[in-house]
């Protein structure tokens, strides 16, 4: 049984922005080792995560437009968790300058942190137009994410 | 190889309450004697799921606010699960009495009914404000969650 | 330690139509020799996904409802995705014919593209009423799944 694991850090550019990290991965599993198992892509931020779909830019400009219609900007509306005359959990200065509740709302609505993907012949097992995306849902901001890969 | 798991019960305030997990599943990752491996948190009820996001009141309560407003209440629109003239599948006596088509539609839009989560020098891998989060959808109810841990 | 893969095909009915594939998994889990571990069952496109959650005519049509509601379909809405007079990238002649922006939207909003779920005593340990659902978003195509199990 082999257990491998690698980081990778990075600056998004922020507002929804996404990178296509795809290549990375798959460069992870092959120096894994691991020729049948699953990779696990992990996002350790709460403002961020880690999908699979497309990287087609009109269909990541669609989906920015819907999750900024579902959750509106903290500029826009009315969230607790930037509301500095209540909070008292978790103070971190910096939300204090830019108020990100909304991106924490849209990590929610989007799921799980990370996805496991299914590794076969020392490959990931992704689709045609499959791709593994880092999703930031904040401002720009220095962020890293984790692979890990188990199996035979 | 080690392979582990465990299973917690207990009772759910119900109305989209949270219940912070993390160091549950903490002390059985050290439980597991895994040190390199991955971590699957995981909810067997359709209308509850395991998120990982931050703990702070502010953000749970603006992210109960945004998921009744895109989800509404059984009370207030028509669900086909709830609707007893017309159902004949898993038919369900306590459902009878409080409806609960809105959470089953809040838990498909959240996503997975789990979290994997990568366990490295044997501590799960999470970031500075991750937190492993319970989220009950339904009225309070007796709930479980499992917790299986795979690696060396 | 003990690494198991199966594929599926089938070809869906298209518009949001679900499929209940539990039975295949479990099946599948028993054939994989493995009693104690994780299954991870996979969508290797980016217009489907794997769900959990109850497989209930009256719930199906309740969550199709909510999906349409907050994705409009492509022939209602604008998607940048579907607008060849500027689509550059991944030109699928198919896609042409039927737009399908919504389902790739779709599918960002219900999170990752497969599930992950605990493996005990030979068997898939879902709950009562959980079911694994194979989630068409798009119109009728042939489409595979695939299924990973790790463990001892």
């Amino acid at each position: 049984m082999k257990v491998f694991q690698a980081e990778r850090k990075f600056q998004t550019a922020g507002g929804l922005h996404v990178t296509d990290i795809t290549d990375e991965v798959a460069e992870i599993v092959r120096e894994s080792g691991v020729s049948d198992g699953i990779c696990c892509v992990y996002s350790p931020h709460t403002t961020c995560c880690v999908r699979v779909n497309e990287y087609e830019h009109g269909m990541l400009e669609d989906f920015s437009a819907l999750l900024r219609r579902l959750v509106p900007h903290a500029h826009e509306t009315y969230y607790a968790h930037d509301d500095w005359d209540r909070r008292t959990e978790n103070l971190c200065e910096e939300d204090k300058e830019q108020a990100n509740g909304h991106a924490h709302c849209m990590s929610m609505i989007l799921g799980s942190a990370g996805e496991s993907i299914p590794v076969g012949e020392g490959e990931l097992c992704l689709g045609t137009y499959q791709r593994v995306l880092f999703i930031e849902l904040d401002r720009s901001r220095p962020r890293r994410w984790l692979c890990k890969v188990v199996g035979s």
